[in-house]
């Protein structure tokens, strides 16, 4: 097979990418789950946006290889095991020169959901954990704080836990 | 160097991601200035989100290695040459089981500015394209098209005219 010097490109890139966030991850502290912060999460692909008026926030949901393969095949209900989701957070702030868009202000958190049943049989099937702010502070006193999370994502029960429906992207 | 597993991993998705992605490429037609559209436009990462209140849609904003590696170090005025900025848009739509929560509904378009002054001197140094709906259809009669995404850009004059900040990832 012949590879192309852009494909050899992309190679060399995701390479550096991922050593480079590997480094970057080892700073941050896992959650109080013992739940770990992913190398190399902003680098992930777009599963889809949201924004809420309830908290005036928007953000953009990301997944790790095996949640991307499963979104765009329609496999999510349930979604496999390993597949991560992330969702970086924002506050709505008006853009300076367009009064109608709404775009990200204050970073809020990043959090993500891993699926793993027998991992994590308590919490039907999903390890939580959250990072606050730019600092990436793992949220909760113990590990008892996926009960809150637990708590909301009942509401979705109907599709595996997961609020997010994978957008269509052609 | 020692290159671990979850590396390997990681080089044959993009190896596979790419070759599918350029494959996927080919049935989309270029716009009418001749701009073709990116191969594996959808696999790249996130620069940042937004919704609209005079349109009612919702976008995520993607770039290529090149805007990529400018928005996450702060140099983006200018943009370096090569820079690609990718937006997909969607229409807003109420989450069923979140009523506070929009999230996006039909696909609207993808759309694509690239900088190269030498190439696009008319457009102010930006070369843009659209493609409308899941079909991908190129929009505009004609490459006079450009002026419309212009009209609209001047008003982001002071940042390259480029609407999006780049969010706050850490």
């Amino acid at each position: 097979m012949k590879i192309s010097f852009s494909l050899f490109k992309l190679i060399l890139i995701s390479l550096f990418t991922t050593l480079c966030n590997t480094a970057y991850a080892e700073v941050v502290l896992p959650a109080p789950n013992g739940i770990k912060y992913p190398a190399g999460l902003k680098n992930w692909r777009v599963i889809s946006t949201s924004y809420r008026k309830d908290n005036d926030t928007q953000r953009a949901i990301l997944g790790n290889s095996i949640a991307i393969n499963a979104a765009r095949s329609g496999q999510t209900i349930p979604w496999p095991k390993g597949s991560i989701l992330a969702k970086l957070v924002w506050k709505n702030t008006q853009h300076p020169q367009w009064e109608a868009a709404i775009v990200p202000g204050e970073f809020v958190h990043s959090e993500i959901m891993i699926k793993d049943s027998k991992k994590y049989p308590t919490t039907k099937g999903w390890g939580y954990a959250r990072w606050t702010g730019t600092a990436q502070e793992p949220y909760g006193k113990d590990d008892t704080f996926s009960g809150e999370c637990l708590t909301c994502h009942t509401h979705a029960i109907d599709s595996d836990y997961v609020f997010t429906i994978p957008a269509t992207i052609p």
